[in-house]
């Protein structure tokens, strides 16, 4: 299949390179590390075993890859301005998009823009992140569940996640992607926040009872929210108490968002928490400490809204 | 009248200093200042005009200084533990105790260990800070509310008040000193919480719509729990907005527990925001807004018990 990565940070190179390993034809919009990685190639520093891909297909304009059949969307969210315009040169009739974007709202955009029954949307579960250029670190997990945007061809997402699959990355797909996304969330929304805000890693949140029950306290405003918005199956409370344990598992990890604020870089607060709070405000939903982490963020990044 | 100032920090020097070129004998237990202060005396910059106090009584033990009618507490309430025996020579039959620290339960601790009949308790509103050893900066404001820990004597009430008034330093009694010291809190809880949090001026607080909304909120959840404390008279709501436009006139005011933090001091949270939150929680109210600040500060300080 011939692929395009549009948004080569960690999660775009990783996953671009285990299918590239897995015999398909991927090409890289490559921004920083574009010198690098055409001289020397990619090394994958993974926790399944290194590997070193020799020559890569990189790209600095969308223009020199042209129609593929599958697009990947690794991009920041703070960068989805930029999104669609990266993306049309790529998109023949049979194109397929599908972001794995954090947060939610990145398939509404693409979806607006380039029609729905072409968009999928997935969640990945991966602990990754860049070292020097021309190199990437998989520090743990991976896995991704894939779903249509609006359900509308099951096989066509058979053969994404057999994609996937084949090239040794664990993938499912749910008929219910939102149910999914919120799923995502619910991790996502205290741990990116507060590790971010603090600048202190996952396990830090952990250690203190008062601590930990913040945490639980986010993530079931999180929960409530999203079993407001229609999904096919609630998630249920205990949701909250599996991830709490999932993350004692991760040591010392530290969220996108916490590496994004440690190196200067914008905070994907929208995609991450103002959306999400829209979405449970549609309903009727008041989420007041995800309301409050969401400002502190804001403020403390220097962009909330004057 | 012979006076003793336990915690000569910003406020304990300057309602020291105030009282002293009022004609009274005060004396000051010093610390890092001892040196200084008494070879070159105490310098006072004020928004009411600067002086300067060449002679000063200073004391490194209460020991030295001896029974006294009136010992004004400073001490930062994390120093709580050791009050009660710096206070201890201080006292003979008829001495009265003014705590003017901040938050709650300094009145309790007071009246456990010396009898409540000699506490009393103020609120200070006042902006200081110290500059260089001997020297004391008054920004702005200065007044004291001051009352009974419990009703019992009105005329010595008096009397303290007018000691402050005729030195210079607005005072009010109140027969409501539970209420003057929530009402505190109104302000305290959002602004010291918020400032020592990112490390930001009050001012910051304001600017944005969300973030000013937040200190409302947590205002709201202050005045709510005050409320629930049988209070003489409740605070009204229209209270947090007095409290807003008051702070709009402070310009770039850093509170005392930003300060602390920038200092590297220990923070007030036992008495600004454990105790009310515990005081809360005995009559019913939950504050999910200030128990998320509080578990972000101890998180913060790295004190949050594990």
């Amino acid at each position: 299949m011939k692929i395009a990565i549009i948004g080569s940070g960690a999660l775009g190179l990783y996953y671009g390179a285990m299918l590239q390993r897995g015999g398909h034809e991927v090409h890289f919009l490559l921004r920083r590390d574009y010198d690098v990685i055409m001289k020397r190639g990619l090394t994958v520093h993974s926790i399944n075993g290194d590997f070193y891909l020799p020559k890569i297909s990189g790209h600095r304009t969308s223009d020199s890859i042209g129609p593929v059949e599958l697009v990947i969307v690794g991009l920041k969210t703070f960068a989805n301005g930029l999104m669609c315009d990266l993306i049309k040169p790529l998109i023949a009739a049979d194109t397929k998009i599908l972001t794995l974007q954090n947060g939610l709202g990145n398939e509404e955009l693409l979806a607006e823009r380039f029609g729905s029954e072409r968009i999928l949307g997935g969640v990945a579960f991966l602990c990754s992140n860049r070292g020097e250029p021309g190199h990437v670190h998989h520090l743990g997990a991976g896995r991704v569940i894939i779903g249509e945007y609006e359900k509308n061809d099951n096989m066509r997402l058979d053969l994404i996640a057999a994609c996937f699959s084949s090239a040794g990355v664990e993938c499912k797909t749910t008929d219910d992607l939102k149910k999914a996304r919120w799923e995502k969330l619910v991790w996502n929304i205290p741990f990116n926040g507060l590790c971010a805000l603090l600048q202190q890693t996952v396990d830090k949140f952990l250690a203190a009872p008062s601590c930990r029950r913040l945490v639980r306290d986010l993530m079931i405003e999180v929960i409530t929210a999203a079993n407001a918005q229609n999904l096919g199956q609630a998630i249920s409370e205990e949701y909250a108490d599996e991830m709490l344990e999932f993350t004692s598992g991760m040591g010392e990890y530290k969220p996108s968002m916490q590496i994004d604020r440690e190196e200067g870089r914008e905070l994907e607060i929208q995609a991450i928490f103002r959306v999400p709070l829209e979405y449970g405000r549609q309903q009727g939903i008041t989420m007041p400490r995800i309301e409050m982490l969401t400002v502190l963020l804001e403020q403390g990044q220097g962009s909330a809204p004057s």
